[in-house]
């Protein structure tokens, strides 16, 4: 059978900083006291695995709605961290091993790997479809779900030490099944939430002309009766930005666009 | 045990014409404004995953009533978009293999293959048999919908550009299934809504004699008890049109079959 | 493991006269208007798929109550058919099989024979034992189903022509089972209705004296407190007539075990 | 693995006498019209099958409440028969194989091997217990019970007949799993009825001396109030009247026993 | 694969007397005339396998409260009995095999070796367990139970004779599993009732001085406010008196201990 | 396959002291006399398993809520009871097997190594975690749960001792589960109830200058509107409390979190 995984397993020493910035395609753009926040909590918690004198592990569930963030902000810490080991898995990483035992004696080698070394940070990423979660007769891997847990509860042997950053926008359901409560700690990352950032955000990304992006912002409160919350992830912001530029009208589509979107999000 | 599919995997350069042209064997007709506009979108995005810096991957989901046309639109854009790899799998592509890895493994090939060539479109058609939704019991696969979604999410390798059409006549069921937000787009096809656009496919299909068809429009117009709606999807229309020449009364066997499909689809 | 099926597999080019007459071991009794209905409809999908131009496959749900002659019809209609290839597959076929995998293989290897032909017929008889169905826990073979749906509506290779017939009994489960839609077309037949119908079928079969016929529809009408409703398969009656022979007073007997079928079919 | 199963493979001319005579330990005692009744109905069904133009095959469900002697008569039916090929099969026939594929191969074989013999007759004793039933969860093997559903109502080859008899106790439950309609025929075994019947049963069997007789009923009559209701099972009677022997005062034993196992199957 | 039981199996003449007494540490202590009655009906069970002519087997059921001495009974009888062959099984017996399929061998196994003795006595300890039964989502082993039912339902072969004693707490659960219908008979055995029996029970048993047991009683009385109700098993008095004996004022710590157990189980 | 568990297995004669102090990273504060009671219950279980002269075996429920220090508890019993051998099974120790029969072999094995010893403990820590408990679907492993209950209330052979000390802080689902009715005994821990005995931890880890104590006492009881309640785990404090001296205002920052939990674990 086929055993690889679409993201080929990294020598033990973990990943190097291009497969993180990947992760990271339009920086990371500060349009909000609350991004900094984020990276404050984020980067305390890395001091904290790298000096505390008992708790040498600590694992972290980074969660938001869709599309807000949350893959790019744990690759960020990580980059920061500057830790000997970092490494991030995802449902790619897992997709392509045959069942459950097979996943589950892979992510069993990468904390093994990262045992390996004195100081280490994972990322766990998307978590729900890491577990294959399905609302349709609830179905997921519980296997994989115990295993997660497991893994990240227990300490690292004597002189290393450990820090789990997981990421989800599904967290209603990770409550449901008592996977929040083994975290140590939770960072929320909230949408863009009105159209003062999204006017920061479209500066910043420099896609649009200052001009334009005036433009942009008024047919979007156009579209959304003059409202003034948008509660829509960055990335979707970003990405249609981009797509924008191939339309003919490109602030008027992108106007359009985003404003389907702030109505699917944020129904009334 | 027996490992071939019933359509044999085609080579790692993917679907010649000839393979996509089966797919639309009473060609495209231009019924209504809507069809264009479908054809627009999509060759949009066809030109969006080949040209867009940040963006390489997109993944479409085309939705609409059964036999609407869904196949043959994506087939269709898939052909204009003249990309260098283009694959279409299609429930009878995997039924053959013994179990869901057999399929699992199939798949990944696929997106494997695809990765090898710079610029890729694959078409997934008719997700819910491919995962083999049962109303009774709520049954699927889910190993093979996570699988399709995490190969549908994540990006290609650096250098490589990649499109994801999928077809589904469920998309509630797929909603769901929180399968429906895993697409970067929707594209809605409708089915023929009135006895006007009813004329329009018989004239261009050139199946009746001009003449004939205004018999055909007033013997459904009869059975329908006046009404203009049809609802019905223009494969329907076309077979059951080529079925008529069999009849002792093609017109008339046409407008009462018709009629049935009308009543059936749009019960009042 | 055991692997014959109760019903050896015929050489590719399918059944020989003699297996299909073995399902209708007592002939066709033309009772009525609606079996040659029937006929003439099943004759038509015949004639459709030798010469249609574009659509070269067709399925067919030959549907009704228990014991009504849907699996004589078929046969009767797959003989009259002449075509080269025409094979019966039935849950005899099948359940010597030790799973379902090896189940899917050998209709696979059905379907793929059938496609040597240029022009072939399948039957596919008793849908919803083949695919297990039992009320108790809604279960069934998903995959058996999957699999004779999606083979069902694959069209054979270029060149190749396939009708195919599939009989139940029970519409409205395979209705939720999502499988009806998956048919082109649908053929109901019906029970006996009636004491007049009743009455031609015991003279066609002539196993009473002409005279006897009389006396036995007597006998049911009394029994069943003088109503003219029959509802009752037409094998049932064919072989209640033929067990009566061996009773004392076989009209009588006929009678009696009649009325309670009846009354059993029609509760009031 | 362990492959034998408790009651060894009979060579394949199936049961002598003796294995028969084992199922009717305390012979058959003629103590009501019904048990004639049942003979004569199960003879008439031997000769229907032995000689019949048509219907080479039928089958047939002995049911009746717990120990109401369904099997013993079963038994006698099947010497009575003096077909050459007899065989029974129980759930001791098949507990033995390590799974249902096991069991559904050996199940197959006592088929082929009865079709080797012009005329057979199988018993299948106890059908809820074969299949596994379990009211908690609704739990049984759908595969042994469409296995023996599909072989009972698959026709013999040409020149062989076939006549299958099914007991079970559980009809409602049979019902539910639609295998009830699967039979041709059924005969009902009812339980010993009243006092009168009960003392029938007590003098033929021969085992109170016909004095004790009399003072049995009147303990049974005085334990219960005074009811004539007995509504307890043939073979209950005549074991609970065998262990009475051992007891200190036979008659008293035999009647305040008998009068707890008629309250508890006629709870008022 | 592990496959030794906890229990080793001894040769194919059973279990000696040491593994019997093992199971009644504290002997049988005469608390009550009940115990007599059971004592009774057992060694007539005993007597009626060995003597009767046509019922060579026979299956009992002893159920009660937990810690009711069930167990100890059971392997009293057996050593009483004097049969050639005994036997126990228990949870602990088939635990360490690696599935249904090596437990249902073992069992099976089981019996066969005891059909070699002319007369056996089996004992299926704490059945409830035996089938791993779970009332959350209803689980049980049901391969174990049928196993165990039809094992227990067999005849052994001619000329041999068997008992099968079996003992469970949940006879309300083995009900709803249709297993107490397929005994022959049931024996309950009651928890000490009252004070006069708990005196009896402590003085029988020697382990308080006898003046100490009326104080120890008066704790108890203190305790649950006056009542004379006891309630409990006897193993748990037993065990609890042994370790009162550990404590510092030992009639003190025993009579608040009991007190606890009888509010538990006697919640008013 | 991957055999081998995060925490190897030890040599059959058990833990040594360090493994069980990595349980007890703070220590055990004596913060209220509920601790006493504790560790003197826990140590007449030590010694009654070491000197009884029947009862050879015992399994105690340590249980209590997140964080309480149950295992802290049993690893300090467990250090003080001086057994030769003593052995701590996990969720990690499991975790690594590929299924459930090889964790069934594993955790068999413990036993039979225990068995080896006169006088043995183990500890069987985070019982639902170790039948990989979900509330979703009630999903949890019967085989292993079963496995533990048998291994924990058989006793060990002749001549042997052996205590068992599971901790648990799901106790309302280990008793919906008949888990808790199986042990022997149950020792409930509590959280740190109230700001006194917070103090009381406070000062007696000093973590914080006595002075500061008191301000994070305030701070507390500030955040909780005045309230007396912690009903905290003392784990979650310690850790709290040692993470605090990386951030800029230690009391505060202290105070703040705690706040937090208390409010989370005590909604009004
Ligand atoms: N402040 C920011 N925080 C996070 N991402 C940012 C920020 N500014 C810009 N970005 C860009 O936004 C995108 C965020 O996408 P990302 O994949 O991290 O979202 P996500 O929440 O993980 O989405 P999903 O729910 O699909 O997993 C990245 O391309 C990143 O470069
Ligand atoms: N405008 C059009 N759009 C789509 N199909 C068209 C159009 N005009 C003609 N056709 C013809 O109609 C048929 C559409 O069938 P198609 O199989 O694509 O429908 P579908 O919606 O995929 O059906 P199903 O729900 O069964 O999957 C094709 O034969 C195609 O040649
Ligand atoms: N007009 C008729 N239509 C069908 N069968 C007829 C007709 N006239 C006579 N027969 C005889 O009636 C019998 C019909 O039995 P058949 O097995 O086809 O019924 P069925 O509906 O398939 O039953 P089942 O529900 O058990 O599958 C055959 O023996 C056939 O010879
Ligand atoms: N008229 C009779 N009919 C049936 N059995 C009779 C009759 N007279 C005496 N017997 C004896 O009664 C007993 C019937 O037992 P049998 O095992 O057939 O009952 P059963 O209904 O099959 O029981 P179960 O429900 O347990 O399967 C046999 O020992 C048989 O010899
Ligand atoms: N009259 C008695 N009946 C039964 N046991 C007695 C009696 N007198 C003393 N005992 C002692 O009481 C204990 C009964 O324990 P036993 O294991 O048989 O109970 P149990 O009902 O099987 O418990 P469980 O429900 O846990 O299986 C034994 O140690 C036995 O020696
Ligand atoms: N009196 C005490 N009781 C228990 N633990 C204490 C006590 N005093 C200090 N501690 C410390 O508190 C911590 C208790 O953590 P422990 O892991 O035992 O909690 P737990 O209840 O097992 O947690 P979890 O619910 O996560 O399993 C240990 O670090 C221990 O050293
Ligand atoms: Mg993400
Ligand atoms: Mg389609
Ligand atoms: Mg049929
Ligand atoms: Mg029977
Ligand atoms: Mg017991
Ligand atoms: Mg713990």
């Amino acid at each position: 059978d086929f055993l690889g995984a679409l993201e080929e397993v990294k020598p033990a020493f973990g990943a190097d900083d291009s497969e993180l910035e990947e992760n990271i395609p339009y920086g990371i753009i500060y349009y909000s006291q609350g991004i900094k926040t984020i990276l404050n909590d984020g980067m305390l918690l890395v001091e904290g695995v790298r000096k505390s004198e008992k708790t040498r592990h600590r694992s972290v569930l980074i969660h938001g709605p869709a599309a807000s963030g949350k893959t790019a902000l744990a690759a960020h810490i990580a980059m920061r961290s500057e830790y000997p080991f970092i490494k991030i898995i995802t449902p790619a990483s897992i997709v392509g091993f045959r069942d459950d035992v097979a996943k589950k004696d892979f992510l069993h080698k990468v904390f093994t790997d990262a045992y390996k070394s004195p100081l280490s940070l994972l990322i766990l990423d998307d978590l729900e479809r890491m577990i294959e979660w399905n609302p349709v007769g609830l179905r997921f891997s519980n296997t994989i779900l115990q295993t997660l847990v497991t893994l990240m509860r227990t300490p690292p042997p004597k002189g290393h030490r450990l820090l789990v950053l997981a990421t989800s926008s599904q967290r209603t359901i990770l409550s449901q099944l008592d996977v929040v409560e083994a975290f140590d700690r939770e960072i929320p990352v909230p949408a863009v939430q009105d159209l003062r950032e999204l006017g920061t955000v479209l500066i910043e990304a420099g896609m649009f002309d200052p001009s334009d992006v005036n433009e942009a912002l008024n047919t979007v409160n156009e579209y959304t009766s003059g409202s003034q919350t948008v509660g829509v992830g960055i990335k979707t912001i970003l990405t249609t930005a981009e797509d924008a530029k191939l339309s003919e009208e490109p602030t008027q589509w992108f106007g359009q666009q985003l404003a389907t979107q702030i109505i699917k999000y944020n129904p009334m």
